[in-house]
Formats: structure tokens, sequence, C-alpha cells
């Protein structure tokens, strides 16, 4: 099976190559056998992202990337980021292939390890939409509820065991105030840092890492058969005879 | 005061600048004593939306927008399309610049002119993004039904009379098999061409017309000096410095 | 436009003519231009409305003013009490006068200008009806949580500033406990002494005032041309012919 | 133990005092060993209650019976009316009275014979209101829908045998259209014709009888020794130093 | 009318004959005038229930117990565990035996003798369960809270005294942290200890003794003639012919 | 990774071990490389599920099992069976073993392949629990409906053919009238039917079957290296110092 993990923006200007392979390096060691999954950046996006308009930023960038995989015939992708940006939009796009996306995934998959679990954001800033993002899912009643590990998110692996003291921080008031049972990384870069392997053992309830989840979901569709009901996520209209996703804006001027 | 009607694309060039003027004119008939409302067009977006896809699209065009109007010191702006796309974006932008959006204004409207509203949309393909959307407001338990009008956007111009019995047909679905007791146009095509009043006469239930709803209620809330929450809807940190929307995008090869 | 605040009481009985002199002058302050909004008090009710009991109490005299108001060609009314007492009973006697309610518009704008409200009441007591009242608009999934002032409503005038401190006091926790990020006066006398002002400076945070919120939302409603459904709140069968709501009432003996 | 069935509103003046026999005679063949059941009116209050505002007008009456039932060493009260109006008003009323509305009790009873219950009311204009009294019972999630029996409760008397016809055409629909498996009535006059007993026997399901299980639910209270929460329902005020229910009116020209 | 206390189990085996013959002498005190109240144990079930897994090792005793009850001509049975389990099964074996939960006919008083209520629990892992219990009871949006008494239930009869410090103390925490104002005691040991009496003087709200609650409830259901919908809870198509719970196990090397 | 598929019964016994062979294969055909998947049977159960009662019965064995497989190193189990009958408990007795059941796994995958998912159920007795089960699942705001293909489970592999006319007939009613956009078998014999291949062919929407999606879902789970939450399925206290599950159930006499 052909994976894609998508990264919807070129991350390799904003964090350098060498992270970047890095990263896929990661990625290699999480494939079944089986399977390849291939790190892919889409041409245009935010450097980061750390708000809701970020997120809208990245759709575009994602969509046209979306038409090349499946293009190449790719069976399915990862959406790199934790906030799931243009979920339903990307699935719109594609045909047959199949896209996953990592919050989504984590908590579909925390879902059924406990009673209600509790999502580990970056700041302050991402609490509420990623109650928003719990809702939307359809599992808000299983949700313990959202703490902040306020750390910058370039700031992570500068220091990986004061980041790592944050999140034990955040997760214990999770766990002590909240009610969780389980725990969720809410951010891609704690999940690259596998924070989630100290976590458990510190707190002894399991930790959902959003990469792991999403890549091992992901496997679990595509080897089931599945795809995306096109009732749910038809085709945008306008892309009908062949039009591609980039046809698709209007400039002035331009 | 001083209002902008956003359109999230530049629809002189799809629409045509003579639609664009009618829509002017309309617009200013709309606007109370003492109030501007002046129609303006992003410089980038999608030539009509039918698709979460375009919903997207028509992001990063009206986040450019935002900006420059809250510098040109207006008010307020209704967003042109029913469909809200990236209310919560906009709002991060803006500072004091107060967004409303067409879809959760009438929504909000709705519900306090009866007990369960229903929305009439465009397409069988808008009908679960329209729940999603009233879902997104937290009026699910006031929502009777979503039925679709099965009309092309394009289309409903050329022949109002067509269109209008076939919005009935689908008020008269909401109104006996739902148990709706409220109406909401969710369309703007069919809030300029004024649906709402020849329905209001025909079903005799009131009609929620988005466009008068949203700058009605835009009105209100900024006379009543109220603004958005920075607190709910922060600043991107980027965005800190003077840094403009426009910098955030990074391309490659660019 | 021909608005009235209808206070359900004859509470130029209850707090002497000076207060209510000054509330008229409130009130033409918020009127928006062309619009008039005077300040009427029905002829029989409780002194003030601290409990559930006063809140029934309140509506046989309201629904007579109701009446008399539709058949003197006001156009709208906003009901001159947080709680909302009776707002189904009084929109089922009116044919075409729009009605709001204060604790309703606020809510409904509240929700709009952040994630999630809080409701700051006079009383412990009046905690629980609040709940029951967000609860009742549709919107609770947007509730952060209800705090009490405690302070009695009659000693609110006596000693703003200390009452100011009170209100802040409640604001904060509502805001660092429980989550809120917008916050609703729940007291019309709290309104009438425009805490809102002071609140929004100290917490940086949108505070919406019930009666602004109320006069703007109806101002709103009336513009855009919108009247409550019938067939939500039908007129109710007796009176039909011409009875008026006085004629409903048998009594004993007396 | 002592029991009343307080109808709230003086309808011998209405009905005729054989009808009000007649229905003691019932009441005394429902009340268990060991209990009384007197029917008692209100001096003040609506003819029939077919609309929301003369919910609200029999409050005033009922609250002031509450008082002297409490007097006279009452130990419950079943509310005689099937829209259970002004329950936490009396409830506020009461130092040790348990009070049962008729509709709450036969929600409560319902939930626990079934999965699903369907009401059955008098009128299409008690629709709506019957849903939110389903939902201020918070047994929403367990109401299979709402059905119209379409006959003016003052007709129901004179033709039992077509009465019982309708009603059991809105059962149908209930059962085949909504998928309730427990039916209640939501009627008084409904209760009193012991339209439950054919109705159970043509359907094959439970009926609940609002009578019934007032009558049954309040001696269960009483004999468990249990009374409302004065924390949920305090005592209003104004009412703490030995002031009745008619002292808190104030009227102009009085 | 003849009712039955069915425990799940053979308790004089694990709580010895002593106990048992005190529970009896409990129990035929609370049986109102004309109720026989037998205290039966099934043949086969845990010593005690303290998890999920013993929930539901509980139910084929008790379902063999109920088909007894049946045939031996009782009205009714109250099922001894405040979890209720499998009180689904009970209701599809039985065909007019009417069957009480402790804890659902517990949460249906506590609902209407406040707003929100909050149950009491023996540990930190009957927590989880008892939410999943309320949710099942359709109540959940009246729940303020569950909180643990943290006493081993063999432990509770040995020092009452101690047992009651710990349970008023978790009360205290459920009325000033969640905002209860009726409490539920979600434990049979605590039930049988009239743990209610004290704990109501203490905190001023009621309190509501499961043993209590589920007996006065049945005994309202059975006077009022109800039975479970068989709709709701058919009876297994194996049953069908006369044939017994105990013939639809199999069992290899049997 | 070496797992189990767990049938809670004996059904060499009842089924035949033609049958069971037949499944056995079946199964081989599902395992992902590098993972064995082993049919086991319950020494004690029902010969089929179709009632709430028989899921009850299946629990005791099925419990004895999991301590089995976990003794002798399994990773993971799905229990075989679409009602997830004591999934809890189960997950109370694993120390280690992952445990999904078929009913859960596919109502998680439905959600993320549309937005709202209808499930196909054998007879119109289990429509109800159904519903149930997708409330315990967290998932009541994704499920469109449940419709019942009324086809006895034994009489499924009699008539392929039939059968799946059947289900197909269901199928159009839940996309149709319900608005389903996601199919989800929920049976295990249609399952093993493979019922879900013609299905999504002739519906043109995603079907998902049971039995795939347990297997996949848990070697997702088993692969991301996760577990259940101890604190939310603690181990019950009586089999803490090494006593096993069939400890736990006293016997009278027998």
């Amino acid at each position: 099976m052909r994976l894609a993990y998508l990264v919807p923006a070129p991350i390799s200007l904003s964090m350098g190559t060498d992270e970047v392979e890095r990263r896929r390096a990661v990625l290699r060691g999480l494939a079944g056998p089986g399977t390849t999954l291939d790190l892919v950046e889409a041409a245009e996006g935010p450097a980061s992202i750390e708000s809701a308009l970020e997120e809208y930023l990245s759709v575009p960038g994602a969509a046209r990337e979306v038409e090349r995989l499946e293009a190449e015939g790719y069976d399915g992708a990862v959406l790199g980021c934790a906030g799931d940006p243009g979920l339903d939009a990307l699935r719109e796009v594609a045909e047959r292939l199949v896209i996953v996306g990592p919050g989504e995934a984590s908590f579909l998959m925390a879902s059924t390890l406990g009673r209600r679990f509790a999502v580990l954001t970056p700041a302050e800033s991402t609490v509420g939409p990623t109650y928003d993002q719990v809702h939307r899912s359809g599992l808000r009643d299983r949700l313990a509820g959202v703490r902040s590990v306020e750390i910058p998110v370039l700031a992570m692996r500068d220091d990986r065991r004061a980041t790592l003291a944050r999140v034990e921080q955040a997760a214990r008031r999770a766990l002590d105030e909240d009610g969780a049972d389980v725990l969720v990384l809410g951010c891609m870069s704690l999940a690259f840092l596998r924070a989630d392997v100290e976590l458990a053992e510190a707190t002894g309830v399991p930790v959902v890492n959003p990469l792991l989840a999403a890549v091992k979901f992901l496997e679990a569709l595509v080897s089931a058969g599945l795809h995306h009901s096109k009732r749910a996520f038809p085709r945008p209209p306008k892309l009908a005879h062949g039009a591609g996703v980039a046809s698709l804006l209007l400039r002035t001027g331009a």
C-alpha cells in the first residue's frame, strides 16, 4: 500500500531540510510491512499553524497536493497537522484516495481506550479550536477537557526535557481535575518528539500519539477496502470535467 | 457607521459589473439612517461557492480584505456568503472590525421568531454542510431540517418565477414534514432576488433573508458598541508586529 | 419605528417616579435615529422579580399591556426583565407586535462574539433559573457558566462602586474558572447602571448589556420586516373573536 | 397521608358542579389505603388551558392555594393540568408540601417502561409546548414524538367513542412512524375519561394516564419521606417574614 | 400487592444469615399497607458487586429468579443492586412482572426534587460506570456529578459513624463544587444503613435512598396498573415455546 | 502479532464444525502480514445472540476466555458479536490484551467516512438495543438511523441471494429516508457472508463490514502500542491476588 504524509506547507523552507529528513526517518519506522510512507510537502502554505487563519491558509496548497497524489496512484494520505484543517474539502477533491486527519484519528482511538479523554494542545489560543474540533468529530460526550502545554511550537525541539516536563504538568491537571483516563497529544511536533512514551510511563494511562494513530488508522481503512462517501463529500461541480483545483481561483489584475 | 458587504471573490469577473451594480443598489436600500454600506470584492477567490473546497479557497482573499477594511476605518463587515466561510479566521485578523456571517445571523434571528426553523439550500450537496453550520452556531436543537431547492446558483436569476416555485416547494416540505415554523433562505442569490417576500406571503410564516438579517444584526452589534472577544479569536502570533496576512504564506520556487 | 420598553409592573409605585424618569432618559439615549422608545408600566405586577414565582406573577399584567400596545400601533416592545418571563405567552397575544426579551437577545449576541459566554446574575437563587433560561434559548452548548454577584437588586443603586467591585469579582471567576470569553449582565438594574462599560475595560472581554442588546436586536428585527411565527405562537383560541386577555380569568365570589 | 388534587381555576364555574363531583368520585377511587385525596379549586384561573398564556394565568391562583394547603397540613398536591404550569413557582412557595405535575410524573414513569415514549396532546397548538415540557423534564432523548389528537378539550366528553377513535389514530402514527413503544396521554380530560384502558388494549403497549401517574408518584415521594430541595426552589425573599403570595402584587389605582 | 426484593446472588453465603435477616426486617418496615415485600436470593451470583464484570455475572442467576417470581404470581420486583445490572434483560424475561432498578428509580425521583442531583458511590472505580448509568436513564442533563465515598462496601457496616462522616464529606464536595441540590446514595449498603437520614439533616437537601425510592416507585407502577412495554423489551425468541432461561446456555464437555 | 477472534459461545455445538472451519478460513484471509488470527470459542454461552438477555449470558464464558488468552500471550482479541456484549467487563479482566468490539469499531470507522451512518440489524427487536449501543459509543450525533433487515440470523446462510435483496431494501430506506451516507452491517453473519461487497456496489456508498473493521482496528491499536486505560477499566478488586474469574461466582447447594 502506498501512503503519503502530506505536510500542508513547504516546511523545508521554514524548518530546514535536516528536520524534514529526520521526520522522513521517523515515518519510515512507522510504516507497517508492505507499506511505503512518503513525506510530501505542499508547494504553498504557512510556516506553522498556530491559529484558525493559518489552518485556512493551508488548504489551497494541500488540495492541489491531494490532486497530485491521486494522479500518482497513492492509496491514502495522512494530513500533516493535528488540527485537521480542511479535511472535508480534501475529501471532496479525492476520488479514491483515503485521507485521515491525525486529530480525528486520535479522538476515535482514544474514545475506545477509556471513558473520557483529554487533549494536550500547544497554546492557550488553540484550546477553543480544539474543543470545536472534538465537537466536529461527534465525540464531545467523551471529552474530559483540553489543557494547554504553553510552549511555542518552534521551541519544543530545543529542550526536549523541559518540553516533557510541561507536557506532564498539563497531563496531571487533565487527570486530576478533569477526570480524564486517556490522553491525546494535540500537536504534531510533540508527536515527532515521541512525547507519548515517557508520558504514558509517568502517568500510567494510555497516551495517543496523533502520528501513529493516523498512520495506523489509515492502514486499517485502506486494508479494509474502505473509501470516503462521495454522497457526503461530493466532488465540487466545477471540477467535473477534468478541471483542476488551481482553476477555481479568480484573481483581479493577475 | 461605515459598513462593508465583503464579497470573498472578484465577482465582477464572474458575474459581470451589471449584476454587481444591481447588488450595490440593493445594499444601498438596506442601510439604516446614518449608515453607509459599500460592496467590496476580494482580489482573489472562487467564481461561486458550491462546495466546502470553495469555502476554504475564499478565505485567504477575504482575510486580506478584512485587513484593508480595518485600516480604512470601517466599523463592520458582512461576509458575502451564506455559508459563513472562515468567520473565525476573519475575526482573528480583525482588531476592532465587527464581522457578521449571514448564515449565523439568520439562524440567531430565526431562533427567536419561532420554535424550530428550516434552512432552504441551493443543492443537495450543500445540505450536509448546512447541518454542520447550524451545529457550529450552537442552535442545532432549534433546527427542524434542511431542504434543498435543487437549482444551480447561476440559473436562479434567469427565471425568477421558476426559482420561486422551487423554493416554495421545498418550503412546503419543511413546514409539513419537518414541523418548521420559521424559514431561512440559505443562499445569497436567493437573498438578492428577495425571494423572502413572496415566500412569506405564500406560507404565512416568517422568512429570514440572510442579507437583511446580516446587515441589521451588524448594525445592532456596532450601535451597541460590541466587538468580538479577542480571548476567543486571538490575533495570530505571527501577525503581532505589524506583519500582514500576505506574509504568512510560504511558496516554493517563489 | 415606534417601540416600547414594557416594565411588567407599576414600578413607579415601588421605585418612585424619579428613578422611572431617570430610566426614561437612559432609554431616550439608546433609540436609534427615527425610533421612539417609550417606557410603559403594566398596571399590575410584582415590586421586583427575584424568584420564579414573581416571574409568573408579572405575566398577566404584561399580557394586557401587550394588547394595548398593539392597539395603539406600536411596532415592537422590549420586555423589561432580564429573565424574559412569559415571552412565549406575550408572543401568543401579539398579532404584529415584535417582542424581544433582554435575556434571550443578550445570549444570541453573546454567542456570536465569542465561543462561550457567562451570565452574571444578582443572587445565588437566580443561578438555577438562568441555566434554565439559557437552555430554553437553545444555546446551552455555548454557555460557560452562571455566576452570582450576590447583591440584592434594590441595593445596587445605593453604592455603584461597591456594586461594580462585586460584579468584577464574579466576572473574574467566570473567566478564570469557567473559561468564558464573553460576559452577559443578567439583571436590568445592572444594565441601567451601565456596569458593562467599566467591566469591559477591566476585563478586556466584551460585556453584553441586556438593555442595549434588546433594544438594538428589536430595531434589527423590525427594520428587517420580521414578525414572530403564529405557527409557533398561535393566538389563544378563546381570544379569537375580539375577546381580550382580561376576559380569560374566572374568579369565584369576587 | 393527606393529598390534594389542585385545579388551578374555579372550574365549578366553567364545567359545572356535576362534572366536578364526577371527578371527585374518580379521585376517591384512586387514592391508596390510608390516603385522602381532595379536589380543591383555586379561586381564580382560566376556564381551561389551551395556550401558554392560560398556563401563566393559572399560576397566581394556584400559588395562593398552595399556601392554604400547606397551612392546613396537607402532605402533597397534584397540580391539575397536564402542562404542569408554574411547577417551579409553586415549589418555591411550598415549605414542606410536595407538588407533582402530571406531565412530569408521566414522562418519568414512561421513561422506565420502554425506550422511547410519545405524548398525545389535544391540539396542534399544544405540540410545540409539549416538546418544551419534555425538554424541561430532562428526558428529551427518550421522546419519540408528540402527536395531536385534534379534538377541542371541551368536546371530548360529549362523544367518548369518537374521542377514543381519534386518540387511537394518533397513537398508531406515534407507534408506526415515530417508533414509540410507550404512550402518554397529554391531557387531563383524556385522563378523567380513562382513555388509557381501551388504548392499551388496542395497541398492546403501556399507556400512561397522567392522573394515575401523578397520584401514585406523589404517594411514592411522600411515603419515602422526600421533599423538594429548597436549594433548588428557594422561598422568594419577600415572603420571608410571614408575607403571603397575595402581598407580592402591586396594582395602580388600587 | 406481592413484591420481591431480588438479590442477584446467594448473599446468605457471603454476608451470613444474620445480616440477611436484618435486611428482611428493614424491608418489612418499608412495605406500604396491603403490600408484602419478600427478600429472595438468586441461587448463583457474585459475593458483592464492585465492578462491571460482577454486574454481568449477576444477570444469569437473576434472570432465572425472575422466571420463578413470575411463575409464583408476584406483581413486581426490586433488583437488589444500585447499579441496576441487566435491567433490560430481566424485563425481556418478564411477561407481567414489573421490575424496578434502585439506581434508575432514584435518578427519576431526584430529577423532580431539584434541578441537578449528585450520586455518591462507594469507590473511585464505580464513578465511571455511574456516569454511564445516568446516561442510560436519559437524565444526564440533570446530573451535577458523581462523587466517591472511598469506603470498601464490606467495611461500611463495621463503623457506621466513620462511614457517615465519609459520606458527608463527599456530599459537601458535590454541593459546593458541583452545584448539586439533591443527593442520591449510589450503594445498597449505604441504603440499608439508612445513611440518608443523618445526611439530609446535616446538609439540608433531600437525600434519595435507593431502597425506599425503588420500593415506592415499584408500588406506584403496580398500583397504576402499568407494565413494561414488550415492544421495547420483547421476549427472547428462543423462549417462545415454554423454554426457560436455563435452556439458553450451551456448554462444551457438559 | 497474535490475535484471537473470540466467539462468546461454543458455536461448534450449534452451528457445526463445518461452518466454524469456513469462518476460520475467512479469518485467515483477513489477517495482515505478520499477524496470526485464531478463532477461539468460549466453553459456555448462548447458541446465538438475538436479545439483551443472550448478550448478558455470553459474558461469563467470554471473560474466562479472555483470562486464558492473556495467559497464553495473545496481543489482542476481537469480540465475536456485533452487539459488543460486555466489552467493559472484558476490558476490566484484561491487563494487556487489547479487546475490540465489531460494533464500536464499525461506528468509529463509519463516522470518518461520511457525515451520518446507518446500521442494518437483523431484526426489529435489535433496533432499540442498537440505538443504545451507538449512544454508548458516543457517536449518536452521527447516526442517521437503524434499519432492520428482518431475516432470522440462522436463515441468512440458507439463501444468500434472498438475504442480499433484503439487505439492499433496508439500505435504500436508510439512504433515502434517513439521509445516511455510509452503511454499517450490524450482524456478524452478514459480515461472514461478505454482504458488504455487493451492497457497496449497488448503493455507491461505503459499507462497513464489522469483521474487517474490528480486525483492522485491532491491528492498528496493537501496532500503535496502545492498551486500554486501567483507570477507566480497573481490574476487579477481588481478582487482585491471582484469583480468576471463575472464583467470583457463589452458588447455593448445587
